[in-house]
């Protein structure tokens, strides 16, 4: 196996991440049940009743990793090819952390229709699907067709991923903050990822947000908005309570970036309220970087990198997420399902402090408590 | 891991027979190489030169095995849910066999213009496509669209994989038999099998061919044929040189089944010519059994099952095709790379004998054989 220091050499060395392999050897004893004349009664069994797909095969441990190649890591729209060893090193997470099989499906096609007919085309051989670096508005509307249409769960994970562990560091940065649910949101990013957080933060009770991108302050005067940001701006309540002033964060007590590199300083910090938390999540480079934030006053200050402590890392959810989706034969990832996983995540840190508002991603406790949690919630 | 007795009580316990794992341990240095932040570089290298996803991924390991569900053995229609089980065996084979990556594709359609289409969508991650249980005619048009628009290779198992089986066993048997290229050939079944199997020979230069289905012998005046039908038709020359008799085994030398269970007796056997060859492949019950057969005095019996000698078994071929298509970056699955794969297929039989005509597939020879002779008919 390749050592994995340089990336493209480990790459080539390594030619994928991921194997297949028989979980038994193809013996001629064995390969009579695993393939014909054997199968041939267990596909007879399935025909008379499909729901035993479930039982008699690996679907419920199979999940679909698929992307179109729009909006891959902080790259943009780089195209499937390009979007692969992204997605295969997920398959490599999904496995080693919880066990599932991962399949990346690369799409040749950019169309919502094209991606939505070929997702539920292939559908029958999976327990669920992750989508994955489609960029937005299309990742929403992809997404709600294709968990009205399909009977297996359906999870964009730039979505709700993000949305899920920003929430749970965001429940640990407010105890250590001493705040309460009173708190304004400032989030700077309105694409996927923006406006899920919104709506998770939302349906938690956190509703004093503003949402800016890179025109300004989202209002429902602006033309160009798209019904999920106006959806999520009809249920914000930051108009009323918190005037907007001169910059973004002014007023603000959080912080949440998931937009690029470098937006603001230690001074926009300073115009936050006290004892403000910074969420600089923008990858690899954050909007500001940890030793500034904290410059401004910031007593919390999470990013998305492994270098720096408080990662806020898609990775310790959607493996837990899956486990307890296919283990409990779920259809649909719903809201009460995302409190439940980010409370779930948010507990198993005993004691927050500035430096530990989530767990680490090898935590052992973490997929199963995040799995049980899915399961609780549809008990 | 379950032990393998009762086809049912294993897939239950063992749901699924493939399992997908990351090559290597994902700790933290690993993990910001296989994923974020590392990943992105290699990312970035593919959306600079797109043919370096063949080098840095999987995709020219792994193989889609593309399923609706329609001719599942010799099951018919019995739909994608209850095809899986036999493309997760199929997928063990690849693995176990050739060290090749294969995923279940089971469709949720039978429309060859959806089925083309979705395969399309999703053919950037894969290296090759193995088209599979596919019914004839809408197998032929999906193939040849699929092997005109896609730069991987297309291969519809059915079709070529069991023609080249049976190209290499008659090849022996023709030797065992003391018989030349002038053979006259019965195909009973005019499917996807049958009229992939004809074209092969023809190609070989076996061309007086008959084929027939439940119908009776196909001639150029029945209306209802399909083009794939016709064009083979219109290759042999069968009518001139062999009048068709009552039966359809009158006067053949070589008889092929891919058609039913118990179609055939000892005295169709007895009707035709010297030391006749008998390939019976209906699955699991062949159109005459072995012991009927040599009665009728047949003196090479070839079956599909593995309790008889003389295994056709796409097996033997599928899995170093593969080897040889993705190592030698092959394109397109010609008709010369068919021929030297048959051809190298019974050279691995040194000495031809009534019960070895083909070798096992456990024989360690044939993934490497195979997958030399595609190499070196590309070359």
């Amino acid at each position: 196996m390749a050592s994995a220091s340089d990336p493209i050499e480990f790459h080539r060395q390594s030619r994928g991440k991921t194997a297949i392999t028989s979980k038994i050897p193809l013996d001629a004893q064995n390969l009579s049940i695993v393939y014909t004349p054997g199968v041939g009664e267990v596909s007879m069994a399935i025909a008379e009743d499909p729901a035993l797909v479930r039982e008699l095969t690996g679907k419920q441990n199979t999940v679909a990793i698929v992307t179109d190649g729009t909006a891959v890591l902080g790259l943009g729209d780089i195209g499937p090819e390009a979007a692969l060893p992204v997605m295969e090193g997920k398959a490599a997470i999904f496995s080693e952390f919880a066990g599932i099989n991962a399949v990346p499906i690369c799409l040749a096609t950019k169309d919502p229709d094209a991606i939505v007919e070929t997702v539920k085309n292939i559908a029958p051989g999976f327990g669920g699907i992750n989508l994955e670096d489609i960029s937005a508005p299309r990742c929403f509307e992809i997404e709600r067709r294709l968990t009205r249409d399909l009977d297996i769960p359906v999870f964009h994970d730039d979505q709700h991923g993000t949305a899920i562990v920003v929430l749970a560091g965001l429940i640990n940065a407010l105890a250590v903050a001493g705040k309460s649910d009173e708190v304004r949101i400032a989030i700077s990013g309105a694409g996927a990822a923006g406006i899920a957080i919104a709506q998770l933060l939302v349906a938690y009770g956190l509703t004093t947000i503003r949402i800016s991108d890179s025109k300004g302050v989202l209002s429902a005067e602006r033309e160009t908005l798209n019904d999920d940001q106006r959806d999520v701006l009809a249920l914000s309540t930051a108009d009323a309570s918190w005037p907007v002033g001169a910059a973004v964060l002014d007023g603000a007590d959080v912080f949440i970036g998931v937009s690029r590199a470098g937006l603001f300083s230690s001074d926009d910090i300073r115009r936050m309220r006290e004892n403000p938390m910074v969420f600089a999540l923008a990858n690899p480079v954050p909007e500001i970087m940890p030793d500034e934030a904290r410059a401004g006053g910031a007593v919390v200050v999470a990013t998305g990198r492994s270098d720096f402590p408080n990662q806020i890392n898609n990775a310790l959810v959607f493996p837990g997420l899956f486990r307890g989706l296919l283990d409990h034969d779920v259809e649909q990832v719903s809201v009460p399902i995302k409190l439940a996983v980010a409370a779930a995540l948010a507990g198993l840190v005993e004691t927050p402090t500035p430096d530990a508002i989530v767990p680490s991603i090898f935590d052992e406790r973490v997929v199963p408590a995040i799995a049980r949690a899915v399961g609780e919630s549809v008990a």
